[in-house]
């Protein structure tokens, strides 16, 4: 079991909360995906290791920016 | 023809945006909704009068209040 936090920046409603946490969740292996609109922490538990830059492509496939 | 303008409170994105159309679309007559997001101006065109409360149980179904 794998979990990091990225930033996500751009979120601004529930909606938003929304698209994120649906794009995310559909890469292989995540289980689990929690989205903090306040800060923009959104973190990915998963099975195994998920590579940045498939959580950044899910990110802005969505419509955001990953910016940490 | 009748043509409407109100103002939403409570959007922050094109999701927004989105909802809020769809939601006021839906009242019989409607012919057209425009939504300027920086002002929460929503003018509805339609067939025949709206009535404001109709617009306002729209606005509130999709999640934002009307002010104006």
């Amino acid at each position: 079991m794998a979990e990091s936090t990225y930033t996500v920046k751009g979120m601004t409603c529930g909606h938003c909360v929304r698209s994120v946490t649906e794009e995310v969740s559909e890469i292989e292996g995540v289980t689990n995906v929690s989205v903090d609109l306040p800060t923009g922490a959104v973190t990915v538990t998963s099975a195994r290791e998920v590579g940045t830059e498939q959580v950044r492509a899910a990110v802005e496939e969505a419509g955001y920016e990953l910016t940490a």
